[in-house]
């Protein structure tokens, strides 16, 4: 590693060590020997048919309650064409995923940020918002190692937010790219489950980080009604998603490889948090964080004097990046910054810390 | 053939039999063992690098110029969104292309078509509306074996047009994804080309027809400053469109296979018209239609008392399909058919075109 080589803990995507580039050409050669029509015609919006239906098992709904996407973004403008109504409260995580924010933004949602705490969203602020009067058209919510602050929605705060849900007539967005990233602790059962058919969700998730990102193969699960309103959006869109990716996604998810490709990035990340999480204790004792069960992420609070938007330059003159905090905040979070370590090998991260510990050091004079 | 197979002259899309799957399989192996990091990586929004340069160095224009899309139709809708104003005049052809009509009319253009002869949009017709005081802000025109008509837009009309759009002020949408379909004749420079960089083309083609459609991979070229407009909003739609099918597409396009299976394409197609206007000689020999050069599809007109809406379901009734002409108008065109030749086999043409006759035998009592 030379000291010009940047390390970015910037890049919420996966390095290349960590994709089955092999598993992925056999899939392609699978797909287009055994379903060369559909992974090469034009198709329809809803997506691969094949896929669609594994999804639709995968999840226990019916299969017109799913459809597949062109990357989960693509999922959420359409959803958020469809629900969000200018000046309309929506409800977010604070923090959350800075493109969300941007979409609600754009389409003019009255946006309502949320408290985050390390076992999810804040039902309890949540709660009181809405006894106070706010009606908000859906609470968007990323439940699993969430970005940017790698914290999970522990199952007694999914059961209330769905009760809440219920008692003030709101939607649930659980946005879930991550959930098969665990790579510690135990499952929890999706609002989707829980729901058990009410309708109150719908659910996004993606194969951008079992499979690869730039397969860019999304998908929504919705009541039918809401999935067939998105599906003739799409085909006024794109007439249909990209069924040769989807076809070869489709292969590889069904093919002995993918369960292990899984467990190969989860150990591989498992390690890098564990990585992390000592050199920071080590360079950076001020540092607070959580671990992270799963995910990409880790949000780390630096002490209060700390400004990230004047750390981050000295950072990146030292050779290492990251996203600062207050990218995913409305306000506020001016010492805190996201750590994405899925993007860096194990052995780059001390190195990778130093250089921040050395950037603070030089800050503080 | 059994007399219950249905004969779609209804599907503008290839059939299997002219796609190389093959060669895709040959590319796509080649695209994940070159190129695994970008192929498989998020990427930006202007698309797979090495296929954007390959476009940019085929047009003559610079890289900045190119933004390589999900399909070509992802591409109008970047477009629309841009420069379509609701209630601000929009000149397209009559008859044009249905899903064009329903994407400027979804946005509240004020469409104002103008007729298509033999050789073109009527840039007479044109000419007159702008001298009376029409200021579109664009005109859509599909200058090659246009959809629905097959007609392809003459030199000296291609050379007309631009005058009138720097006269006038308004932007060519030069929508050309059949141009490498031409299997008679001779190829015409494109407006883009004709154009000379003064920025008064925006050009659109795809690879659906070259490659495949479910590879869903199209292109815009056009000027540098509303490229990055729409690249901009291309990235808060998606990220980035599908990296590994453009991989994929882009290995196709630089190997040994891409002339042959385009010349391949092209022989097919060419049978199939001959084939076509044989059978309506003999079956329909009221059927008044120009042999296209190239693409997908011929317009063929009926008598004047034919209603195609009560043609179409007895045709299907005796196993056969078109799409009427009405789809592709605002008004008028009752006895008027798009037949699409691209989907079916040339053995099937001559039944399918008997059945047809059946039908308006059968209509006419």
């Amino acid at each position: 590693m030379t000291a010009s080589e940047l390390i970015s803990f910037a890049r919420g995507a996966p390095s290349l060590d960590i994709i089955d580039v092999e598993g992925l050409k056999a899939a392609a050669d699978a797909a287009l020997t055994k379903d060369p029509g559909a992974a090469l015609g034009y198709g329809t919006a809803v997506g691969y048919l094949p896929l669609r239906r594994h999804l639709a098992e995968q999840h226990g709904v019916a299969e017109n309650q799913v459809l597949v996407t062109n990357g989960s973004m693509q999922a959420d403008a359409f959803l958020f064409d469809r629900l969000v109504t200018p000046g309309a409260p929506v409800v977010v995580e604070r923090p959350t995923y800075d493109r969300t924010l941007l979409g609600l933004r754009q389409r003019d949602a009255d946006v309502r940020p949320v408290s985050l705490q390390v076992d999810g969203i804040d039902t309890d602020e949540l709660a009181e918002l809405l006894a106070g009067g706010l009606r908000p058209t859906f609470a968007h919510v990323i439940p699993n190692f969430q970005n940017p602050a790698g914290y999970t929605l522990s199952l007694a705060k999914r059961k209330r937010l769905l009760e809440l849900a219920e008692q003030y007539d709101f939607v649930i967005f659980e946005d879930d790219p991550y959930v098969k990233i665990r790579f510690a602790g135990e499952s929890l059962p999706t609002m989707l489950e829980l729901d058990e058919g009410r309708g109150r969700v719908v659910y996004a998730s993606s194969f951008s980080k079992t499979v690869a990102p730039g397969t860019r193969v999304g998908y929504l699960v919705g009541p039918a009604a809401l999935i067939d309103d998105i599906r003739v959006a799409a085909t006024n869109t794109y007439i249909s998603p990209n069924m040769l990716a989807q076809a070869i996604v489709h292969q590889f998810s069904i093919g002995g490889r993918f369960d292990a490709a899984v467990a190969g990035v989860n150990a591989a990340l498992a390690e890098r948090v564990r990585v992390l999480c000592d050199s920071l204790s080590e360079h950076l004792p001020e540092a607070k964080f959580t671990a992270p069960e799963g995910g990409y992420f880790m949000w780390v609070e630096l002490a209060g004097d700390v400004d990230v938007a004047k750390l981050l330059p000295a950072a990146e003159e030292r050779g290492v990046t990251f996203v600062k905090g207050t990218d995913f905040l409305l306000d506020g979070g001016q010492s805190t910054m996201r750590v994405a370590y899925s993007g860096v090998r194990a052995d780059q991260i001390p190195e990778g810390v130093a250089r921040l510990a050395a950037a603070l050091g030089a800050l503080r004079g």
